[in-house]
C-alpha cells in the first residue's frame, strides 16, 4: 500500500505534481522551481505565485558557480537546504541570527535580530544569495540596504510567510531591481524559501 | 509602516488570527495550539484541519514534565523547535537522520532513511515525543511499531506534507489508540509541526 522507497516516492510525487499544476507560462527552470514549491507545500494554489525576475535560476546558478556564501535569515532554514552540493561551487551556508553580536545588537535597539543579523551579513565582502524565509523585517532590511546605503545585494531568494509586513515586504521585492525569486501573498515559509534553492543547485547537475 | 519590535509583530498578528478564525469547536489549549499554526502557514484554512486526541496538549505537557525527549524526523523541525525550553524540564531534542548506523540501514535496505531513524528512536528507553513534520514514511513506521511490535509510542506530532502517503498516514495516526496532533489532509510540514510542539511548550509557562 505506501511506498517506502524514497525515489519512488519522490518520483511519483512529481508525476501527480505535474499533472495537477498542468500548463503554465514559464520557462523550463522555472517550472522545475515551481514544482519543488509545490512539492514541500503541498499547495498546488502556489504554482501561479511563484514570481521570478528575468532570468532568475540563471543568475543563482552563476553567482553559485562563482562561490557565492547562502545566507539564511533563520536556522530552520539553513537546515533544510543542501549544504554538500553547495560546497561543490566552494560556498557556504551561513546564518547570523543566533550570532552575539546581532543578539547584543537586537536587544539594545529593539528591532528584531533578523535585521541586525541580515545587516551584518551584507557588509560582509564577496557574493552572497539571500534567502528569507521567515522574517519580513529581514526582507525589508535588504532591499533598505540596496536601495538606501548602496549596498547591492546580489540575489534574494524572498519566501516570508505571515500576516504583519510578509506580503508587502515580497511586493517591494518583485518592484525592486534585484534579481529574486518570490512569493506573491501571504504564504511562505522556510521550507518553501529551501526548496526554491535546492531547484536551483539540484539544476545545476553533479 | 512595516513594524520591527518583535513582540509587537507577534501580538498584532495574533489578534489577526483571532479575528480571521472566529469561533472554533475547542478548548483554550487547543485553540492556542491551532493560533501557532495558523502563524507558521500564514494559511487560515488550516484552523479547522487541526486534530488532537482527547486531553492532548494536557499530555505531551505531562511528558514533557516527566523529562521526555522530543525525536524529530528531520534535522529541519528540529531547528525549529525550542531546545532551551525543553531542557528546562530534563528533556532533549534529537534525530537520528544522519546517524551513521541509520543512513547505512537504509542504504542496503532500500527503505527511507526516515524509517530507519524512528525505528532506532523508538527502541530507545525513556519517554518520548515523536514530532513528524515531513516524512509519511516514518509515520507510517510508528503505526507499525506501535501495533505490530508492541513498542508503545507515547505521543506523536504528526503533520507530514504531501502528495504520496501524507494524508494516508494521518488519517491512520488518527484512527490510532496513540496520543496525538496531527494535521488533516495533504498540507502540513516542518514549520507546522514546530509551531504545534512550541506552543505546547509555552503553555507550560517558565
Amino acid at each position: 500500500m505506501e511506498e517506502n522507497n524514497p525515489r519512488e516516492i519522490e518520483a511519483k510525487s512529481m508525476r501527480m505534481i505535474d499533472e495537477e499544476i498542468g500548463n503554465l507560462n514559464c520557462t523550463e527552470a522555472e517550472r522545475k522551481t515551481i514544482k519543488r514549491v509545490v512539492h514541500a507545500s503541498a499547495d498546488t494554489d502556489l504554482a501561479t505565485k511563484v514570481s521570478f525576475s528575468p532570468g532568475a535560476a540563471e543568475k543563482a546558478q552563476k553567482l553559485i558557480r562563482e562561490g557565492a556564501d547562502i545566507i539564511t535569515d533563520v536556522t530552520m532554514l539553513k537546515s533544510g537546504i543542501n549544504e554538500r552540493k553547495l560546497a561543490q561551487y566552494g560556498g557556504e551556508l551561513k546564518c547570523f541570527i543566533r550570532d552575539e553580536k546581532v543578539m547584543e545588537a537586537a536587544e539594545k535597539t529593539g528591532l528584531t535580530r533578523s535585521i541586525m543579523a541580515v545587516r551584518k551579513a551584507a557588509k560582509l565582502p564577496g557574493k552572497k544569495i539571500f534567502a528569507i524565509g521567515n522574517a519580513p523585517t529581514a526582507l525589508f532590511e535588504l532591499l533598505r540596504l540596496n536601495e538606501e546605503e548602496n549596498l547591492k545585494i546580489d540575489f534574494i531568494v524572498g519566501t516570508p510567510v505571515g500576516f504583519v509586513g510578509a506580503a508587502e515586504s515580497k511586493e517591494e521585492l518583485m518592484q525592486s531591481d534585484i534579481p529574486h525569486i518570490s512569493l506573491e501573498g501571504r504564504k511562505g515559509g522556510s521550507a518553501i524559501a529551501a526548496s526554491i534553492v535546492n531547484s536551483i543547485l539540484y539544476m545545476m547537475g553533479d
